[in-house]
């Protein structure tokens, strides 16, 4: 199949190249124009504007987004909109809060054009070697762009969700759990890093990946990243995060469904980033009104 | 080799089954004599008192237990100190409290009885098929019994984390993490099922197993419960503990490590085992009080 993949940083790159490796044709584009020229030394076709990548492609035109969610996807989507034609599909594989989703996906309906809104997971490795997929949208166009999904995707590692916000909705929970389970995962290690006892933290990773009950690949990865850095001194532990969480915790107030866990991580990657509290002012400054309790001098 | 296995139920049973696979002779006991029958028409030694199990081995003798902790622990280790001699190793491959396990152990040293304290994780299937093992205690008392330990474990399965108490304390946090993976996941499903998509949670937790972030031997756990019960309607939310969640909260306090999400796991599992709480009451009382709010009778 041809498909333009718009939006070729670290995780669109890879994709790309995925795409290439399964006999795909790509026609490839970026606002940075030099990852337009490195990809097409990488054999995609390259495009220098959203015009070119439209007049490259046939009709029902397939593309694929990758780009930063918000307003980087909205600009890109409403150029898009008046070159495209009814029956064209718009891929948006980056991280939609699926709200927004759902809203770009109406508007696009308006002239026949489909938005698949898809999730996608297993990182940069993932993008290169095979990813896990999860697409939302109209049933029929999911029809027609399931051969390059799946040829992109691990075995058994995409899924057609239903209507148009599920997919995006089901990798923004993925995400939610992911904050819990690195939290939960990082408390543990904490734990044995202030502990009497002298761990090997990457041995510890390791025997946990072979056989226990936590065996996973976020567990690896801790493995790797202690291979490295045996108690990660090189790094503060700086906890940003980009979205999924926290929409995560909006929809669970919204619904009412109780997620002490899942909201916790969040709060606690807020808290990595200050320094210092305002909170831990008050507190200290009330122990002192009431019970002269010293306070930390700034 | 030639060794005892101390409680042979659903755990010890496989191990001991796993044990002579490897080529080892297994003595089995079990306060039911019914599972010792059981297990010696399955190739073991039955042994139906502590006294025939010492006298079935060899000096120095390895016994392993895997019997509830606490009393129970303590009884047989009771029994046993008086019938060993000096340089016998007992292996403790139960849940214990790994505070118990260095009192016991020192008290045994006493007699020159090494104990060694032994995690063990990958439930049922994983003592029948390859378990992964983190074992404190003496080193030289540890390369005595490696090859037994070697051989039931998987592939890098098998770790030896130190001084006495490190194996326990050790499985211990890997319980607690545990916790919070699990709550994390559950979360995220509740959040799914009371969405207003309607998700395949089965397909949904085998596409997060092939090629996502999140993939894992839990959410793999979690796809076969979903095969078997689609919406879990046989089952009901309570989700009991035994003992190393506790545990954990209790360390990560002593050691002022900041460990929310573990605590909020094992918070919420005994906030299931309640149908209805005193501070549910306490609160729709006080919002009946100060603001003339309605409160559900009883």
């Amino acid at each position: 199949m041809k498909l333009a993949m718009i939006g070729v940083g670290k995780m669109g790159y890879n994709l790309a190249l995925n795409m290439m490796d399964n006999g795909h044709q790509v026609v490839a584009h970026d606002a940075n124009s030099e990852q337009v020229d490195k990809i097409a030394a990488d054999g995609a076709i390259g495009a220098y504007t959203l015009e070119e990548v439209v007049q490259q492609l046939e009709k029902p035109r397939v593309l694929m987004m990758l780009v930063p969610h918000g307003e980087i996807t909205e600009n890109v989507i409403a150029t898009l909109k008046p070159l495209l034609d009814e029956g064209d599909i718009i891929i948006d594989g980056g991280n939609s809060n699926y709200k927004e989703s759902v809203r770009l996906g109406e508007s696009l309906k308006e002239k026949g054009i489909h938005f698949m809104d898809c999730g996608t997971s297993g990182g940069v490795s993932g993008a290169r070697e095979g990813i896990c997929t999860m697409i939302g949208g109209d049933p029929e166009a999911f029809k027609i762009i399931e051969p390059v999904i799946k040829s992109v995707s691990v075995e058994n590692g995409y899924f057609y969700t239903g209507e148009l916000g599920s997919g995006h909705f089901l990798k923004m929970i993925h995400n939610g759990i992911e904050y819990g389970m690195m939290q939960a995962m990082a408390e543990g290690f904490d734990i044995l890093e202030k502990s009497d006892y002298d761990y090997d933290l990457e041995g510890v990773a390791k025997v946990w990946n072979n056989g226990s009950v936590i065996r996973s690949w976020l567990m690896e990865l801790v493995e790797s990243a202690f291979s490295k850095d045996p108690k990660l001194e090189e790094i503060r532990g700086v906890m940003n995060s980009s979205g999924e969480g926290k929409w995560t915790v909006e929809t669970a107030l919204d619904l009412q469904v109780p997620a002490p866990v899942i909201t916790m991580s969040l709060l606690m990657r807020y808290r990595s980033q200050e320094d210092d509290t305002f909170t831990g002012k008050v507190v200290a400054a009330l122990r002192n009104e009431f019970g002269g309790h010293a306070v930390v001098k700034k």
